[in-house]
């Protein structure tokens, strides 16, 4: 069987190219993971979700464990038959959205408890029993469990947190045990302080995984504050694993974590956008509930080669977003999945030919164009 | 340019099997037409609703007259690239919906008034202003615009319906004109009336249509009266022209429609049941919504080659459902239209074949012995 392993092809700067090899597929990294919450990526089907170019995607403990439940899934063969995806999944681990959706949350030395925002029912969650969800739902990346403490907090909460979650780590890899072919990633803590950062990572070295996450980080902090962590976090991993910035992000916020060293990444927003009628194109937000778009027989983006571009105009996405009709979603969310592989093949492409900033400036510069005009 | 025709190629009692050549493509008949109510068959992308076999769509001129209008959809080019789908689209002529759905209702000799459901905005369709209407949207088979009375309904009242609906024909006839390449179907009145229903079928082929529609069915009369109309209705009707059943329907109502000799057929009950989770197979109705099915890792139907039970488990099409998610109705109304499709190509081959009692026996056994049992 493949072992779990990460080849660094090329650098640029600080970003980086690569290959994640799994028993289930390669991942090439830099690596945009689109969320599939409840096992789908909202509006879409997995064979349209590869068509965009995802190499993997990311499944959430927390709903989950909930619905349809962990043991269901394990009774039915696991993730990836139920969904019908047969490449990579991570898992994450279930602390973050406990975090932000359950109700009552209790959280102890020994982990949290919590009521399910679906019925009200009663759990709890340990480094012990996320393993255990993340090894019944088959996933192919496990997570850590830990606690990602909201921001700005202050340096005493967010020092005791991180610490908390390295002993956590520990219990998680016991737990993880030794399982070829799968991954465990720790999850780097420590807020916008450097040194509780590199206190973190040294914790987790010295535990040891298979990658390494910057956690604690698009949480409301903002960009700057974030690029300011990304200038010196990723640099506090080991340099032969994959790092992981948790859910990140927009598709400026994705170039710059790139340029700074995150190898993967994911977020919802390319769904969730297309659910809204917000589109992501090289020149920028479209927003195609927009009136101006009502008339307008041009494609959302011209060069894009996606189904929403090649087969539908912008009157068309409008008139069905106002309608109400599925079909927007679908389109939309096929668009914006299209367009986060793009930037990240374009990346991929650049790091390895060593021209990245080139890049950059370009991917920037058509953004300030901004959208076409109006017809 | 290919004429608007059709092709008899066999028969079998009533039942008959051909095609209707348009310059847009071949309709093999019997035919089962999706609905695109606001150009879009609800929950799927045009390429899966011709991946399941339709050869032709139904567009309501009621829903784009007001949303976005058919001068919009004309100045983009027209409805077949508006929505994607370069193969035939059938129209309405808007005057079952009017009656249906708009608000204060105002019927005259000259046509109909009403007020949008949508906005309240008053609109009016004469028999002129659906013939310009149907020919703004680019539609291949245009209808009449007629009258359909609600039944029960005295016989006066049907009678007097029918007349105003056959002078609305000849208008229509006016005003369609000479357009090579289209067609203009008339549509049949006259209730559950035998003599009525003749005297309709004896003014339209009077004026000379290019098919015919049996209307005023499938509007609360049950299936046994319907199969009574059916009985005779289609025989008053020219055996070389097509023959259109409106609005149905259930599988056991197409086939026994098939049966009395009608060629094209359409309803919204595929995708609408598919986003309410209701899937037909051939051993009936599925409601994936219950609880029997949450662990069930069978597809809905194990002969249906459909992504839905090619890809996924009846467990995880409850699951989805019950989350809510948009894949749920993506993937019941692509199986029940997958289905609807089969159903058609099924009774085409056995009506070819000489078969067709044959054919239908098994279909009404099947449907008999219920779905699988539990697990
Ligand atoms: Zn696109
Ligand atoms: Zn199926």
């Amino acid at each position: 069987m493949t072992r779990f392993s990460f080849d660094l092809h090329a650098t640029d700067g600080a970003a980086r190219t690569g290959t994640i090899h799994t028993p289930r597929g390669d991942i090439r990294t830099p690596a945009f993971m689109p969320v599939g919450t409840a096992a789908t990526v909202k509006a879409t089907l997995p064979e349209s979700v590869r068509a965009t170019g995802a190499d993997i995607l990311l499944g959430n403990t927390y709903h989950l464990m909930l619905r349809p439940t962990a043991e269901r899934i394990d009774r039915l063969g696991g993730l990836h038959g139920f969904m019908n995806w047969d490449r990579p999944i991570l898992t994450d681990s279930g602390g973050f959205q406990v975090m932000s959706l359950a109700d009552l949350r209790k959280l102890t030395e020994r982990g949290v408890t919590f009521k399910s925002h679906i019925d009200g029912s009663r759990h709890e969650i340990t480094p012990e029993r996320s393993m255990e969800i993340q090894r019944l739902l088959g996933s192919d990346i496990v997570m850590c469990f830990d606690e990602c403490p909201a921001l700005p907090a202050d340096r005493d909460r967010i020092a005791s947190s991180m610490r908390l979650s390295m002993r956590w780590a520990a219990r998680s890899k016991d737990a993880f045990g030794d399982r070829p072919g799968h991954a465990l990633f720790g999850i780097q803590q420590g807020g916008l302080e450097p040194d509780l950062r590199e206190e973190s990572a040294k914790a987790l070295v010295d535990i040891g995984f298979d990658g390494y996450a910057v956690g604690g980080l698009a949480v409301g902090e903002g960009q700057e504050a974030m690029f300011g962590v990304l200038d010196y976090a990723p640099a506090q991993l080991p340099a032969d694993k994959p790092r992981y910035l948790m859910g990140v992000g927009k598709p400026d916020d994705i170039v710059g974590a790139v340029k700074r060293g995150i190898d993967m990444m994911d977020c919802v927003l390319p769904s969730r956008s297309g659910r809204t009628g917000q589109a992501f194109t090289r020149r920028g937000v479209v927003n195609i509930k927009n009136a101006r778009h009502a008339d307008d027989p041009r494609p959302l983006d011209e060069s894009c080669s996606c189904p929403a571009c090649t087969g539908y105009s912008r009157a068309y996405l409008h008139h069905v977003f106002r309608a109400g009709e599925m079909i927007s979603g679908m389109l939309l969310t096929w668009h914006n999945l299209h367009y986060f592989q793009e930037i990240m093949q374009g990346m991929r492409d650049a790091i390895a030919a060593g021209r990245f900033a080139a890049w950059e400036a370009d991917f920037h510069a058509t953004r300030a164009e901004g959208d076409i005009a109006p017809l």
